[in-house]
């Protein structure tokens, strides 16, 4: 087996209008994912929603991707189910519709500690016929710490790589240095492109990015620039890239600003599961014409109507709003 | 219909051996639970471990305890699942086994805004044929601020309820205060029993409380003396309670505690479905030991072999057990 | 010694157009709060910005306070300094004053272990010649835990009392359950008004708490009404205490909102001494307006020229300004 | 003036047995840091202990460096006093004593919100006669967001560089994309050594970096060899650090760990003033040992008395000596 390296890229999932899995546009984002030069396809991550589809549509995802695809770039299928009993059973069905692994998350709601952490991977790693990724997220679910990696690594052969989340550098060194001389076939991937570049560069072996499912041009480019050492125009490329990040992720709900992006790209995303408020959907119109200056800046789409001004892309002063506002409330009260 | 109140007991699912439902100790349960005076049951909580359990499960769940109960007491029937639609549905078939009331989760796993939270529950509440219980439990899930239960409050009359498991006595009066004027009869729930004497003395109106389904007798006495303005009882009840909740939540991961704890009240809980590692276990059986001790001391159970040394049902003191450690560390050196 | 209870008020620290002590308002304003009934005076507090003054003007705020006192009230004198040595030197020197006891703060800036906090206020108090109340705010401090609490307690008669800003009831339960047959003599008191009332239900001997410094009237009375089992008017007060303190404490940088209230109540407070921005400063104009508002209903101030409409004195519509501002940016773009 | 770049070194401050400073040490020390290269001396920082000492000794600190330094290298002196006014006054003696700038940590205990640390740093900014650092440490102080650092750069021409101690990345980048254009004479020092090589590749100027004051030859190679390009014996180098510095940083209080360290480099620390608990002194002396290992590997010192077994300066296996313990506990209940 070839170590996962590159960039793997989390997908949404296209809706039709009852809500339902859009499959052929889902095919069709998958087509243009690999033609863009994607290194791998990463379903049911956080970005894919896994959890706001039913046990039986997740499958239906990896059944559509995996057949899709047809071989032609490894998958990454998050696999995590209700209990370990349900999650193998999902490593079982996805090891035969021929993914390279699976990926776990860390258990979520109740928040474990380090040995039940330990616990619940050793079972399905134990179990798994395919190679286990584990999956770290600290902000959405119980923390992997490094001696629970290490761990691990060392009592099942199964756990193959982790995708860390946490964006935190000297946390994925201490990793690299506990686990590799341990077993050097290891990967590290960074669910963090903020910091993809520097990950890249203290040993990570690739990433498994959002941004990779909007504008795969610039994600890919960034990974290969620095893998082949050019610092300076990497280095670029992660400023021009950290923005548009941003403002997808914290602009709104998450992933609303990746499925406001996606669209521009030119796809029908539909609306996503979890309601929004009529002020959510304001403010998602306004990061759209947001992100499509900044996507226009960049090449990949057209201005908005109207234009772009000098500044668009960023943000408006917040003390000129804050003023405006306590001007409002005054005129409220008299 | 009348206004949620008393204590509502969530209950945990005893499994079998091949950690399926059992059914029938399960049925066997209930019964205990009604027969100690519970007020109502609350079946797919956090205590239930919801989460662990496929979608079907927590159907079959719901089924065999409405019909175990036949209408003895009101059920407030955890129905949170992966998206609105599925919960709504879930909404549809326990109003039709006649639950009382159901209960949802805050979104988790994604931390939503308030006003994600808002419009999640605006979608439930203004298409479910049941009353709707807020759940807000902000160490596990996206927490539910004052102004978004009085917007929910105003705008859905649905909304009958909020269980509060923050343990926060100013964010309890805080909600009442809001919402009281505006709706008299919406009911407010603690699930934090070690405040549940005063949360009932600033107006909760009851609890859904995990000790309850493990020491009913004396949750429910603490609520009814706390009921008839029977200070001082009660507050020595509170100090009672104290350790034996301290002793179950903290010990172990969550419900593991509780779980041991009603296998000493003679159920056979089976053990649970997450994996727990060999020292999670020794520490279970120590957990066990002391439990058994605390209960002993209120007549609920006999001492264990070998007896309770005084302060058996305390912690043994921390810094003889450090000590100890350096000890143990400086030999291992040598 | 008698054992400290009741209402001990952090006074805040009136100042002149230079920024120096207003040495005659605050002999005024001492004189103004014993005269209004309060139990005990606590200087240099976080009421009080210690921090913010230098070691020599922290004793001379003490040295002013313990004249006008004049024995009338116990005095608490806040008493940390920058390091053991200069803390005890401190405590020695309001020894000599008279002071009753001293609160220490955890140590601050740097976060400390259990084990730290415990052998800070060890040195502490054995070297002390006055009472010592330990002082948990960990929200801007080291806590104390309550393992620390015990064994300080155990090994240091010094120690005789904590004040506790956590504002958590069980924590609260846990101390006293763990210190009260060991030494019945300590006292529990809490710096969190907003839960007063089930703090003193649930065993607590006390409270040292801003509001007393503005509206003594009110804090006292809840303490007295409680104390006498008066619930259900003690619970209306609190009702009322509630939105009057998060007003003060949630509306404005600490102590800025309890600066302003006490202007209102006639004392030339002057500025303090943390600079504010010309938008904070427009904030605590309309802070001022509505706590005007606020005492007004109590029946301590007139109303504000213009009056009070109804509901003045609480929240405008987070929703109704989120749509102005929506409007605003919408404009600014165009 | 030239712009602040390299590594300045945050000095701790040797005591005597009485606790107090140690000067004729100190001297030593100034002058073998600067012979073993470090760029500029940082006084007065976290490392340096500030909040320990008074407002004299603090002074006097920075007298002492000065002379001793005698124009060698540019000097940052932490200059944060109780209130700006005393922060102001300490500017300017600094001045007088030819500092290149000071370093002003951002406020603490009182946790401020965006719009009170502008004001804070903008008065201070306003009067002070030489150039201003702002020292972003948010685990201890007020964080300083980005869109304040770009206000202040902006308004206040003295605030001419920021150390930032968080250790976030794709924070770091913001900030330099925000304030580059802006202003190409600012500087960016992060205080997080364990991300030191990513951070300068990213664009930050240099580091003020406790490490440095124990293993200058360390950090300053690692910062010139990634200057210069060897980004594979940097990578090397920071994976070198990384032990080392975790070692000191969380195996005692800090700065303990650096004290001890300093010892084995040949300095007379004398013990800090923050008093440790025997259980601490017992942790202080395993961490002396370890890290002798860990320095006598990198060729800094002898090993230990009875030499260093393979892993000796890794962690014991932490499960191991949770079995112990459960051992231990098990007898002492029989």
């Amino acid at each position: 087996m070839t170590k996962l390296q590159g960039i793997f890229t989390p997908n949404l999932v296209p809706l039709d209008q009852n809500l339902e899995i859009n499959e052929a546009e889902l095919r069709r984002y998958v087509n243009w994912l690999i033609d863009k030069g994607v290194d791998g396809l990463y379903p049911n991550g956080s970005t894919g929603e896994f959890t706001r589809f039913t046990a039986e549509e997740r499958v239906r995802i990896i059944e559509i991707i995996a057949d899709e695809n047809r071989g032609r770039v490894p998958i990454l299928a998050g696999a995590a189910e209700a209990n370990t009993r349900e999650t193998i059973k999902a490593c079982e069905r996805y090891h035969e519709l021929g993914v390279r692994a699976v990926a776990i998350v860390s258990p979520f709601y109740y928040k474990l500690t380090p040995d039940g952490v330990y616990a619940y991977f050793k079972e399905i790693a134990d179990n798994s016929p395919v190679d286990v990724t584990l999956y770290n997220i600290p902000m959405f679910a119980s923390p992997i710490d490094v001696p629970t990696v290490l761990r691990l690594v060392e009592e099942c052969p199964r756990v193959a790589a982790i995708k860390d989340s946490s964006g935190d550098l000297p946390h994925m060194m201490r990793m690299i240095a506990a686990v590799k001389s341990v077993r050097p076939d290891f990967s590290f991937l960074t669910g963090w492109e903020a910091a993809l570049m520097p990950m890249l560069l203290i040993g990570a072996d690739g990433g498994t990015n959002a941004t990779s499912g909007i504008i795969p041009e610039v994600t890919k480019k960034l990974y290969d620039m620095t893998r082949a050492g050019q610092i300076d125009q990497a280095r670029d490329l992660q400023y021009r890239l950290l923005p548009i990040f941003d403002a997808m992720i914290y602009s709104a709900e998450f992933p609303e600003g990746f499925r406001a992006a996606l669209r521009l790209r030119g796809f029908k995303t539909g609306r996503g599961r979890q309601p929004q408020s009529e002020m959510q959907l304001n403010a998602l119109e306004e990061l759209s014409r947001k992100l499509q200056c900044l996507l226009a800046d960049e090449g990949f789409t057209d201005e908005p109507i109207g234009g772009c001004q000098v500044g668009e892309s960023g943000e408006i002063d917040s003390q000129q709003i804050a003023d405006i506002v306590q001007d409002v409330i005054r005129e409220m009260r008299s």
